[in-house]
């Protein structure tokens, strides 16, 4: 399946947003005093570690709404493989323009290129298993959207985008509700019917009742991978698995070997590191 | 010195709009289906890792913003330094409002805590030494001024905020106007009485011609010990001295055994992870 | 079930453009020259016909932005059936602020109580009939989320809130795809676990595939009765059955007592009429 | 008279926010796992009823900011009347950025063109008579600039756009000013010279008193033909004459009859249902 | 005539704003540095100049926005006549909240009250004629509505707010449409009853014809004092005449003395000086 | 020095703000009922007044933003000094472009040149001296960043852009800390490395005990000419002189002969009449 790339109206705002940030009142004031306002040059964004490109097109579009006669020559796009040292695209054009623009480039490029190296990390170690790869609602606030496409670009997929779109009965509302039956007798009456529910469940004992009310998916929280197995085995098609808790590309075989469907990943939005990009010259 | 608070206005349409990129075009599903109306709690934000607390306002405005009758109790304020299982603030008031608000404010307090608390460790590291932490440009974009207020909450200081607050004269500059005094002197007429200039050196020759210039400070990128503490030598207190490069709590130390005076570290706003902070049940 | 209120952070946005839309570049010229700047006045939000509430907060927040001392005692809120001359609220306070804010309160409650006029007119006409009558994406720009809203208070439910909340395969991507298989195929390595899958079918054969192929839901474009009766018949509970066109209060409950779990109605939001709502004296 | 286009950045906000409502946090998720990235497509835009088109710039946007390269071929402009089945414009291009921006833009047209058609339909029926038809501000919240432009495109005029642009006394300011002597002296000294000031009258005895007191224009409000007639007679070119109330194509030619100037008819925005229109596949 | 405020939503986004462009990316970096976070202060605006004050609810705002809890007193309200040394207001709280807004609230208040001691002055210099004193659209940008309302505060009144809220026929559109004549007549089948037409005159001939058409206004602009006489004769009661062009309170007895009903000036929004207006200690 | 342009994504909000201030609901009446559509014009902007350009930019994409076709040559770019009478630039397309951006256009022109041409007039009169002209933060709400970049195209060099970056320790903040000791001691502690710190003074005692404390700057406030002097003498190059307080083009010449390094003036940016443009027919 090919990435589909976010409209840029989608992203606009926020490229926008940052640059200004950077730009303060006054401008890039060294760049300003020190580079010839008809300097023109040609430089290329490469990586400089191994990992999954996403967010090429927000990079581009910091450098042309700094100046829009800069031109871009996309080399490896979102979603591909890279080795240290690829060049990912080939910037020219005004030398103030690309030095004005080059770190909120590089920022959300690294950052989302960050999360899709994590995500791809995972999805290679769980490779010939069915369980996909899915990230959570603990994303950087105002960045879901693109987050949640960096999950996409590094090979996972997308668990709920809000609170919105689908339901999922965690432990709090068990006990409000006063057990997984209320709790989920009282969704079906409540939500639409183009919403999916899951609950998420610790015990088999509670797996068992959810499955009975015939939820959709079920969130088995920390589960040891013995009673991983043990659930997947007693859910048995009924409803979509998926497990969470400390999963690392080290973990990540055993527990999707349990047979689970979703293995989802906090860290992977709140706690990736960056994959290292920079702006060098051009050799 | 004592942390000063961020005036709100500073923050809150990060809070709104975090809180409706959740919250999307039909609300919090789940909550709103299981949990009454008329449903009062009281929870604790309880860290889970020890780390230094920085965001909470950040957090009891996601909370206020959806029901403004939630009162919070702030038990461990921002610049805290905490142990796992400590009560940052208790949150009381209306069940819907606590849960629907949930994610949002942990996002925000967890992503600047971890950032706090990466500050904090470095720090602590140097201890003794006359060198300050200091973060970078490689922010998240649109959260660089939280992000930076979240260094000083661990107890490091402030690089630039942006282009224009300050001169750093980098290797491309000094390329493009054929070196480091005509970089220097280009500067030295274009910018403001109040604005610093720093210059990036490679070598200790360069050192020494930016020394000749009169800038306020140098920036030794990626230098080994040796050359660090030659430099800072020959700088001999005629500009402010910042080591880049590398630096981990590990490695700190060392460096910081040098004499520089500033150590500027990128990862602390673009790689820590987060500090895991949840709201539970109060006992 | 009751009906969750929207957190006002949702609809303040909306709130506040349309008043300063009325406002202008000079304000409420009328009520400024001639009502006297501490002039009180207690007024009723009135229904002139028979409906269903919706937009009451909305109105509301209307009056307490023009004027944060004007009081309100909420009569019937947003759900609740209502007679001709049914008083909905009692506000009171400034003059000034009442009669400034009126037209904007008025149009917003008017306008989404119109909506849940005709969403409970057709939902009363298919009582005692599984069938639940939902919106389409047919609703006026900006207002997407409120006029769903809307709809749940006049008794209906919610299909799709947008293009990414789930599938829905249309005659247009069935031609591209080259039928209902491939289509279905695609979209099902394409999207995540908590989308659900509906297709759009207008024969009984199309329905036959999307069957075999497991699909949430089929919507059953412009059927005769006979058709949707053996369209029922065929699905056997394997999918959710939606029917689409045409529907009206007259029209309803034939098509109702086909079986279908959904009725599908586009001019409940593009073209329901308002509901007649005045501001009076209080008498 | 030829009816002049708005000027983009008047609407270019309100297609954005109306194309970030459907898109969501995901985009198109049908759309872009079935539509191959290269598919191009040419469709038409066509009417499935008699009427008048407006709004055709905001569809055109629409469809132009998903993807710029989408190429519009306008056949009839706003302001032209339409049968079934014409063709208003061919779109062609890119065939995702077609179907993703299908919906927002059909929205926008479809509801300013039921604006037009329904002032059409009136403006139709008192032809021959010098009554223009005008809209009120009973429009939807945030839409009246351009609601008001689609009246104007239905061949109507316009009365006030807001608070603030003239003045309207209405029965809460006469009674609250004691009368309708002391308020209309209240807004003469109160006012500029380029405001104008029209006073809303019920009896015969309240538009004496109005004219004595030189006023632009007077809103005979729910007045019988025969009332109309008289207070037409009685004002004898005086002031502008406005008719309100219960104004519809069948009721409108005998109202004009009476010689009013104007007739003023708060449904044209509040409750005119759309103007059915389609993308279909170019024959 | 009572000067109306304007209603706070107003105004609200111009005062976060200019917060928000002063305390940029750290806030402030002195105040938090010295002032302890419990200082309490009370401080007062005192004017340092005679003049007219307006814009003091912005001040107000401004102080609350960056600390709710400080109080304030107003002892002098918009549109009253001070003289150096009165005080303004006594604002008491948080000595750090108001230092900080302290730049932020003198900026809007001197600048306004700038505009309306100006009027002021030339009101003044007309008290006794007919003549009303008005301003035009040359104003700061984005501040348009404020200026118009601190004109009416200085005891002037407003010319059209905008290109949309009246008529105004210039030279150019004379030249454009071949004369007078045809430019009128385009006009008037061109916009709504409510909207009043001016048109500007150079000569006495122009003049002739325009009154022929029955225009409500005439703009006589940089005539000659004769001139001005015999247009006003000339027109006779029959349009409102407006005189603009280099009118100061030095020339604007004997313009006024003409007998005109309005003088236009541009200087007033475009080219007041402040009010020196300053944030003292409460002695 | 050149003088760096601002990036279009620094004003383009403001413009499109002040744009949509002047066209309101409706748009511009007058021309669009005159002008036809397809009528073409060349005009001309040309000063009335001797005086330096600021604001070109804006001013173009002001009549770019209504009209994207019309083209535009510039003739005298920002920072360059006019006559009366010279042309600063062709514009030319459509008419009804032309004349309704023509007020929003030279509003941003006139005024930006206006304080161009006002820090022209005091550089001008201290030229030969080290003497630089500096702003404040005296600057009308909204537009600190054009304003300050106004001052730089006169020929001046700005001051603080904010409370965020530099330190200005004024009399208040010396009152509160007890001294400009324990003042500046807070500030060494509770600052970043690139921030500068300045001092006001009144008197030559304040000034020797803030030089031993070693700070950057110091501001001398409305000292005499023979203080002035002796303070120069007195910090001997220890730190930037600034005199503040009364300063025109008259007494500048004097206070620059003290031999103080800046020269600061409120008056630029809060009460600099505009430099007087107007849009013509190109002869």
């Amino acid at each position: 399946m090919s990435l589909a790339p976010l409209p840029a109206i989608m992203f606009e705002p926020l490229v926008r947003s940052a640059l200004l940030e950077d730009l303060g009142r006054a401008g890039d004031l060294t760049t300003n005093a020190i580079v010839p306002v008809d300097h023109l040059k040609t430089m290329v964004l490469v990586t400089r570690q191994p990992g999954v490109i996403a967010g090429l097109d927000l990079a581009v579009l910091a450098f042309r709404l700094i100046d829009p006669t800069i031109h871009v020559k996309v080399e490896r796009a979102d979603g591909r493989a890279v080795q240290a040292g690829d060049v990912i695209a080939t910037v020219s054009g005004s030398g103030r323009g690309l030095l004005t623009a080059e770190r909120t480039a590089l920022n959300f490029l690294s950052h989302l290129s960050g999360i899709a190296s994590a995500t791809g990390s995972v999805a290679e170690a769980v490779r010939g298993h069915r369980a996909k790869i899915v990230c959570t609602r603990k994303t950087t606030p105002g960045l879901r959207a693109l987050e949640k496409y960096a999950v996409r670009a590094g090979g996972g997929s997308n668990h709920r985008f809000g609170l919105d779109d689908a339901v999922l009965i965690k432990d709090n509302h068990i006990a409000i509700a006063g057990g997984i039956r209320p709790a989920i007798e009282r969704v079906r009456t409540g939500v639409g019917h183009l919403v999916k529910i899951e609950v998420e469940v610790d015990t088999l004992d509670q797996l068992e009742h959810a499955l009975d009310l015939g939820i959709d998916a079920v969130l088995l929280d920390n589960m040891s991978l013995e009673q991983l197995g043990k659930a997947v085995a007693m859910v048995g098609g009924r409803a979509i698995t998926e497990a969470s808790g400390r999963i690392t590309p080290a973990t990540a075989p055993a527990i999707a070997a349990t047979g689970v469907d979703l293995m989802s990943i906090g860290w992977l939005t709140h706690s990736a590191p960056i994959l290292d990009i920079g702006l060098d010259y051009s050799s």
